[in-house]
């Protein structure tokens, strides 16, 4: 019943959600750069990342304009970080949502060039003229996805990978590598949400506590549904991690714990906002159960 | 005599963004990330796009944190850039203001996550918490450097670059390419500056078209540089363009009709200023001759 009215609304928003970046992913940038960009972000993904955005807005009353324009911020960003992290310089991946990866469609320069203008996309997304959102959300808005996405978070997160291949890292190296590396760029994303609207601070430290095991808990699934599905499954790769020889959840603890730490972080999650007085949480509480019960 | 003042003027402005960008380039990005980005950003560069920043910011009378910030936030993208663009799937630049360039001391892929994390922070530096600048100004400053860096901008004029090797293009289509790809953030620094202040329509005009011709100045003598300079002046690989056989002022032009194109466009720049009601304006005019007159 619940399930149902989740359901309901996340169609609902996942369709608003891509007619907005079909209007706002350029098709005339030159050169092929907007068909490239178009190619990276239109018609794929789970689209987590903005629902968790207009979720948290929504248990916030949070401005809906703003909400659905951070919701599309973030998924510019998540998606420039898969393109730029299939190249060859980096996982070197062919595959990706089912499809060729963008650099073996266009070439690598393009991809790596469609990544570059989908980051600045991402913050000409969040500031839009003539008052469609105020400035101060504007401005608070570009910070956190900055901060996420800079090098204290995505692409720091992305630099102890790169540096890790090999390595053997214990459970509280790997959680800081994907605490910056995934989590940040989720937790931001509730975050982003709650700054759509007006949250007293324990609300606040209630949505970031849910953003951050949220956030690990997506690693962990990750990391388990590698080793446990098919390619066709997961329209990416599976069992790369593990030819890469990268560190995961799996590698480090067993599958077993894994499974135990993905509901323990899905039990937290939904505790954070259980504990809070926040209302209409019932989306945030869905999405977490959907985070670690995902099948790909 | 004004030569002097610009020069104790500039001297002072370089010493503060040098410290701004030590200050704000971060030391501890994990993984060697923070030592990438501080070799691609520290102690080089003419720091032009800052010069422009801060002379249209006097201009103006505009706040100082948000000038500085500004300042910092151009050269961070225009880094960036050039990080992004002597990778080997790009022009495949080993030499950059005289030192080896950063996928050559650090790698392929940490050179592109540092670009990644560099566009990012140059959003970081214009959202500072707690005040320091005014909040509707931080969402001006991100809007203007989101746009001149992104599809329709620098990665719009690079996609172009990329397509038009052993092209022939008309000196419209060249300067098409050019407006973009350094013309944006060169005029979007004179017009970030700007914004700092308070400007009158007429005022914002005068400024958007100076910044206009100096950013078309700026390339048409680089172009210039790139066939009458050696490696050794210009600190990165001279005769690179002809080389690549990319379509640059000088071969569409010819160097005696280039020539005349800078001056021309320094003449603009210049009248643009000069036709306005701005004061403090001295600095701005000795960066039009800079621009043109600068060998390297």
């Amino acid at each position: 019943m619940k399930r149902d009215a989740f359901d309901t609304w996340s169609l609902d928003e996942l369709d608003a959600v891509e007619s907005a970046l079909d209007a706002w992913v350029p098709v005339d940038a030159p050169s092929g750069l907007g068909e490239a960009m178009r190619y990276a972000v239109l018609d794929g993904g789970k689209r987590l990342r903005p629902l968790l955005v207009l979720a948290a807005a929504r248990a916030v009353r949070g401005a809906r304009e703003a909400a659905l324009r951070a919701a599309c911020a973030v998924e510019l960003i998540h998606a420039y970080s898969l393109v730029h992290d299939d190249l060859p310089c980096m996982d070197n991946d062919v595959l990706r949502r089912g499809k060729p990866t963008v650099h073996v469609r266009f070439g690598v320069a393009q991809a790596m060039l469609a990544g570059d203008a989908m980051q600045a996309l991402a913050f000409e997304v969040l500031t839009p003229a003539l008052g469609a959102v105020d400035a101060a959300l504007q401005a608070r808005l570009c910070g956190l996805l900055a901060r996420a996405a800079g090098g204290a978070g995505m692409a720091g997160g992305q630099a102890i990978d790169l540096a890790s291949v090999g390595l053997t890292l214990d459970e509280h190296a790997l959680s800081d590598m994907h605490r910056r590396k995934t989590g940040a760029l989720l937790q931001a994303s509730v975050l982003m949400g709650a700054a759509c609207g007006t949250t007293t601070p324990a609300q606040w430290q209630a949505l970031a506590a849910y953003g951050q095991a949220i956030g690990l808990a997506f690693q962990v699934v990750d990391d388990i549904l590698d080793v446990t599905q098919a390619s066709a499954t997961l329209g990416k790769t599976a069992g790369k991690d593990l030819d890469d020889n990268k560190p995961t959840y799996v590698s480090v603890l067993g599958l077993d714990a894994a499974r135990r730490r993905a509901d323990e972080l899905r039990f937290a999650a939904r505790a954070a906002i259980a504990a809070s007085d926040l209302v209409h949480t019932q989306n945030l509480l869905v999405l977490a159960d959907r985070v670690v019960d995902r099948e790909s």
